[in-house]
């Protein structure tokens, strides 16, 4: 079966089947395993190949029944970036909307943040609920926002494992395989995927992101599942926080309508999305408004209320974030050293600084220090006078609060004339 | 590093060293071997590279220094054929020219036979002596013949064992470096290769025999050793006799001049370019005579009956091979059906019935029957008689036999109109 891969043939279902049973069993030894991995990274897969992928890897462990749960159920999914707490004002938004959101999401590794990570650093907040747990959550308030469980396609796990440490992560049918499994696995009806491609982002060049975004939509058609994409720019973070609490802090405000315009753009967009998959309006318009009314009624807020509390964490912090979020030791401006127009924010640089500050993981097992971070960055586009803060700066000590300032100074650029950044949503697949 | 192969790279000395020395020492894991050489599969190797992996596996384990040994050394490989006994006649008489012959091979495996299973089917005869041993004899009368040791190019072995599991056997850089490494290591200065293609070789194409003896002779350019091939045809059996003492008792017809007319001629044939690398001769046409000369004098099969008596074996099997070799309680011709001419001898075929018959191994740790095998076998282009026999078929119980007896009616068509088989010796590079 290797070899029929080497050469380029498309495997059958039942091969893959064998493939995928394989790396949960044990049949396979993990040097045949990568071997294939590496034949499939240079050879590809078909739309055929990859849902059938998708399927086997999402049966290789219990696929969660959520038929009970009345209305169809939507779910999001960012293929990652900076600053992006979009998910928690989304769920909320769209539960209070009327359609369900049952949401199993990551932790942050390298520059990309984490769902997980920023729930965490709500006081008492715990995302490891049972598959059982959540379901009944989900039944009950119509949303929960947990982490991965062991039973949920642990293929995926194995595999990704090895594709971590043998350069084949960065294939498209392969990433769309791994991440679509877990979604569909959640015992959704649909998804809306952010695909996000620049700087900030896993795939750099919008090209890649295309693809990627095509190769989902496809798994979700072949699965008969309504997956749409809305392709991002993520050149520039999005809002103006990235850390943890600072990012549950700006979700909190753009829950009240206060967020950053970016970030309100985007949740609205994918909101939209949702709404629609979910049949709860009737036209795009329709659902914009449905949103907006939601943030204006304070119904979004009460519903990301209701889930902190579900969840056992204290939902006081809706009303009073900067005094119940962990809070750094310092917070410190960083000045324009000179008068002029933000040029430029280099979201991987800002993503860098934050990591420096503890904000993330440069490996697996690091611990994340929730208070830290970066807020009121500036945006690109926008002026600012000498002395004017270009962010704050969240540090827990000295060193790392200097050498954040350092990257972050590299990575805000200010000078003479307008500037602007790039549309921020590029495409719309499926 | 996986990556940049990934990406279709040209590794470094360096990287490649790592490569191999990760697999030596364990400090690759196997699951990143097998993916590194999946990506060597597909991207291919420079010359460049493929003699810097080769260096690398040479270096690996022990290098046997035999400067001691005075005379230009020679060796000959072959790619594996059926009926292929050339190695012992051939050794034999370059040995007696003058020209010292180090040569250490390996078993058989699935269709192809390995000298050492023909070797030890000489009672006594002992194959496994040490690299310090094997110095010696050679140091003493020129030639040793001997099986792989355990610390020669320790990181082939390894890195064979994933190959063979993870369908990245059929590559030719891989090929070259594997077989090159094991052969560089015994501490030769020159070599000769007999690259075979056709239905009972690997190669079933001559551009990849090619392809393959091109790769070889290059490597030895890089190292500075005096490296040729000839390409030759592996259609129908070499000889007449496939098996294990049968072929011994072949080699020892060879060696009094006796033997069948292919296997003559390519055995002359390697030993000519043998005595040309080795300096015995001044051209092909004296190096001919010479071996000649010795195999008339019975100069070639003294030094065969030294060889033998320095490893124990008992040397009268020379003078009474059938009495003395073990011998198979059957013997059974295969009579022609009807009278005609011989259209076609199926190498493959022949050598899937030797292995019925128990004359190899299915899988590494099978035991080998010496005793059994095919004799007598007729050529393609020979007029045979109804009930002649087609060849003599040496069992050691009724059900090989018999199952044997309907592959070789099989494999021996033989029909009306002159046959010819093709150029045995096809092409000479380097």
């Amino acid at each position: 079966m290797i070899a029929r891969k080497r050469d380029g043939a498309v495997l059958s279902e039942a091969e893959i089947q064998a493939f995928v049973r394989g790396a949960t069993d044990g049949s396979w030894a993990d040097y045949q395993l990568t071997a294939m991995l590496m034949a499939i990274y240079l050879n590809g897969m078909t739309a055929e190949e990859t849902a059938a992928y998708t399927r086997a890897m999402m049966n290789s462990g219990v696929v969660a029944d959520l038929s009970q749960v009345k209305g169809i159920k939507v779910d999001k999914h960012s293929t990652g970036g900076v600053g992006d707490k979009v998910s928690l004002p989304l769920a909320a938004m769209v539960v209070a909307c009327g359609v369900p959101v049952p949401m199993i999401s990551g932790r942050g590794l390298g520059h990309s943040g984490g769902t997980l990570d920023k729930l965490e650093s709500i006081p008492g907040f715990n995302v490891n609920l049972s598959l059982e747990a959540y379901r009944e959550q989900v039944t009950r308030i119509g949303c929960a926002l947990i982490g991965q469980t062991a039973d949920l396609a642990p293929s995926d796990k194995k595999l990704y494992a090895l594709r971590d440490v043998t350069a084949t992560v960065e294939c498209v049918p392969l990433i769309c395989g791994s991440i679509m499994c877990k979604k569909l696995a959640e015992g959704i009806d649909g998804l809306v995927l952010d695909v996000k491609y620049g700087r900030g982002a896993f795939m750099k060049e919008i090209d890649r992101a295309r693809e990627l975004a095509h190769g989902m939509v496809e798994i979700g058609r072949e699965m008969g599942k309504d997956v749409r994409a809305l392709i991002t720019a993520m050149d520039q973070p999005l809002g103006r926080a990235v850390g943890n609490a600072v990012e549950v802090a700006e979700s909190i405000a753009c829950l009240k309508g206060e967020g950053p315009a970016d970030l309100m753009e985007v949740t609205y967009a994918l909101g939209v999305e949702m709404l629609l998959i979910g049949g709860a309006a009737k036209d795009a318009d329709a659902a914009q408004a449905m949103l907006e009314g939601v943030v204006h009624s304070g119904a979004a807020l009460n519903a990301f209320r209701a889930v902190i509390e579900a969840q056992g964490g204290n939902a006081e912090v809706c009303d009073d974030p900067d005094g119940l979020l962990p809070r750094a030791a310092q917070r410190v401006p960083l000045q324009a050293l000179e008068a002029g127009v933000v040029q430029d924010v280099d979201a991987m640089a800002v993503a860098l600084a934050a990591l420096k500050l503890g904000a993330g993981r440069a490996r697996a097992e690091d611990a994340v220090d929730h208070a830290v971070g970066i807020t009121d960055l500036v945006k690109i586009g926008e002026t600012v006078e000498k002395g004017q803060p270009l962010c704050v700066v969240h540090a827990n000590d000295d060193d790392t609060w200097a050498a954040a300032e350092v990257m972050l100074r590299d990575a805000i650029v200010v000078g003479e004339g307008a500037a602007k950044a790039p549309p921020l949503i590029v495409e719309r697949i499926g």
